[in-house]
């Protein structure tokens, strides 16, 4: 197989991750050691970038200045929420053509990939010879083909440090607390939250998918009898929960007149859901301390919250996007198997198996019964969430009562 | 001077911090160390365990178990709202005496150094020598004589990385962004974001303090020239803003028909205020893309966010209480002194000098026309949020347009 000799671009698509720079990084550093490729493009803002030419000179960035890239969160070429259809995706190819490009590697999640597939499509159609690979990410880690998705390993943990430090707060002063966790569809971020659980008594003691109908009775029943057995209840939902017609929970329980300041996608960037939830809670059940937080963007994020296994697979997807594109002969996106108790490797998957559609938690991670996640999901995410700080309780006898006032 | 003997009993007292188990632990460990300190009890739930003497023995906790309870997030001997008023107080009073009790170590902020200072006003009344140190937590960092506070800086940590990684965020997909941290009636946390600022550029491009009077005009002008000037705008808000009238904004800005449901006092545990300012900057300067995140309790608790500095003076304070307890012969309370750039050392101060009063902002901290903080205020707090994770954006030329589109 005859190399390829043009330049090639990098882009980030979608919602930004911890570690998004690491496959960015990754795939630049790659490129930049083959003599076929000319050189390295960065894409500023994603697609819509390439339809302006807005295109940075990676060759001239320093291996130093690209490491610090690497390690800084959020996509560092900025990103775009554009979904470019069939004549948007013929201007990428127009604009990729006209700079001699013969390798796109594309960031993001599965509307990236289809842009990927009908990019390539395009180029086909054209008989022109460019490889376009597709490099995962997404911190709702609902990716097919993949075991799982760059980005969601430091979202993951960052759920499950704050469930962690959240279940020591509200064992210090007990209430209700509700910890609402970004996931529109997936439930996978959500059920992190899990980590943050050490000791049987500790919680999460609930979580609530968007895999399952939320059922409004069955959830103050949960709380009710959780309460009752703790003296206290950690619950963790995901924004994205809706009842059994399919509507979306943040606009069932939210007043009609608060709706359009909400709106009806809008489910990231406001408290309301939590707020409803605990509402709900002080009414019905007559608690008195209930707390909500949503996690809102800082999940995605916050600087100084990476897994390390997140970063290192973020890392690689990068290179091997490269390499697979030099390899390979043929157009694809990047996927991670996993081969041990824990070991990965990663092969390159046809772009149409992973665009558009998106993969739910499987039942087998989920405990409808007793609204929380199984031990098979703790066993597939520990992995993933890398190194958590150890914190125990105190370990000492009770004293012998004096007075007994 | 003779020394005292007798029990020591130390015991936490509201909010919980990241580092509070560190001054447990520091004060703990001390204790073990002398002959005349013949136990260490710990009391559960703060002063409301010292009442009903629900006392563990914390003589018979291993050294590897409270290094790694000094490592946990939280009160780990649990935490209470109880303010006790003078009855109370000398119910502690009596249980400490019945025990034998000649050393309280009690952590907390100016409410637990006002009920150090009536009990030990009990113990004077009633000639039983007894040592009451007062050691200092609070993430407001709102109390008097200490140049800062233990918990500050973990949870500035939390913040500054918190808005360091918002900002690159909002940088990647562009908007409006509204981060609410805590802070009733001190400003000092929401100040903290401003270590999420590095280049000039960046956010948070405004921050709200509750020592000065909000108003939504200036704010509103505010975001429109600072929406204008940088396409986005990230803005801090402490909780407890209030108008020129000294009503919080959290009740001026929500519908009366949401007061009850929100409640007057409650301000954090609900995105109320940051939803109710993004609906207003939605409305009124007709920006689409508005998101709010309420920090909440994450901000305090949250597992592996913890400033090197303010773990080790924690513990350093819980150290010195004890030292101070056996070398000085009268009650009061730790303080940390600043003695160079950056060095402390520690003094104790009299009970009365902290006890009740809180310390706002100084108004050199301050930048009211400019809605932001000083060089002044980043000089002060820089040390005590100790290390960030480095970051930094691609340094790469242009590349010329061929089809300019």
């Amino acid at each position: 197989m005859g190399k390829l000799t043009g330049k090639a671009v990098v882009a980030q698509g979608g919602g930004p991750t911890a570690v998004i720079n690491q496959s960015l990084v990754g795939a630049v550093l790659e490129a930049r050691k083959y003599d076929c490729i000319e050189n390295v493009y960065g894409a500023l803002h994603g697609v819509s970038g390439i339809v302006k030419e807005d295109f940075l000179d990676l060759a001239q960035a320093t291996s130093q200045n690209l490491e610090l890239v690497a390690r800084t969160p959020s996509s560092a070429m900025f990103s775009t929420r554009d979904k470019p259809d069939a004549e948007y995706c013929s201007r990428i190819f127009t604009v990729l053509k006209a700079h001699n490009v013969r390798y796109f590697y594309y960031m993001g999640g599965n509307d990236s990939a289809d842009t990927c597939r009908i990019v390539s499509e395009n180029a086909q159609a054209a008989g022109y010879e460019m490889r376009v690979v597709h490099i995962p990410k997404t911190i709702d880690n609902d990716l097919l083909v993949t075991d799982h998705c760059p980005g969601y390993g430091s979202a993951g943990l960052f759920v499950a440090n704050a469930f962690a430090g959240i279940n020591l707060d509200n064992r210090s002063l007990p209430g209700v607390y509700i910890g609402v966790v970004m996931g529109r569809n997936a439930g996978f971020l959500t059920a992190a939250g899990i980590f943050g659980k050490k000791y049987p008594d500790d919680g999460p003691h609930l979580i609530y998918l968007p895999e399952k109908a939320f059922d409004i009775d069955k959830f103050l029943g949960d709380v009710d009898r959780t309460y009752k057995q703790y003296g206290r209840c950690v619950i963790a939902v995901s924004e994205g929960i809706s009842n059994a017609a399919g509507e979306a929970i943040i606009t069932t329980l939210t007043k009609s007149d608060e709706k359009d300041a909400h709106g009806n996608v809008q489910l990231s960037g406001t408290g309301a859901l939590g707020d409803a939830l605990g509402d709900t809670i002080k009414k019905q059940l007559k608690i008195k301390r209930v707390r909500s937080d949503t996690f809102g963007y800082l999940q995605r994020s916050m600087l100084g919250t990476v897994s390390c296994v997140d970063a290192r697979e973020a890392r690689e997807a990068g290179e091997k996007a490269v390499q697979f594109s030099l390899s390979e002969g043929v157009d694809g996106s990047v996927a991670i198997r996993r081969i041990g108790d824990y070991a990965v490797d990663y092969i390159l998957t046809p772009l149409a198996t992973v665009a558009r559609n998106a993969k739910p938690m499987p039942d087998a991670f989920i405990d409808v019964a007793n609204s929380t996640v199984t031990d098979a999901f703790r066993k597939y995410a520990r992995p993933l969430i890398g190194d958590m700080a150890g914190y125990g309780r105190v370990a000492a006898p009770v004293v012998k009562k004096l007075l007994n006032l």
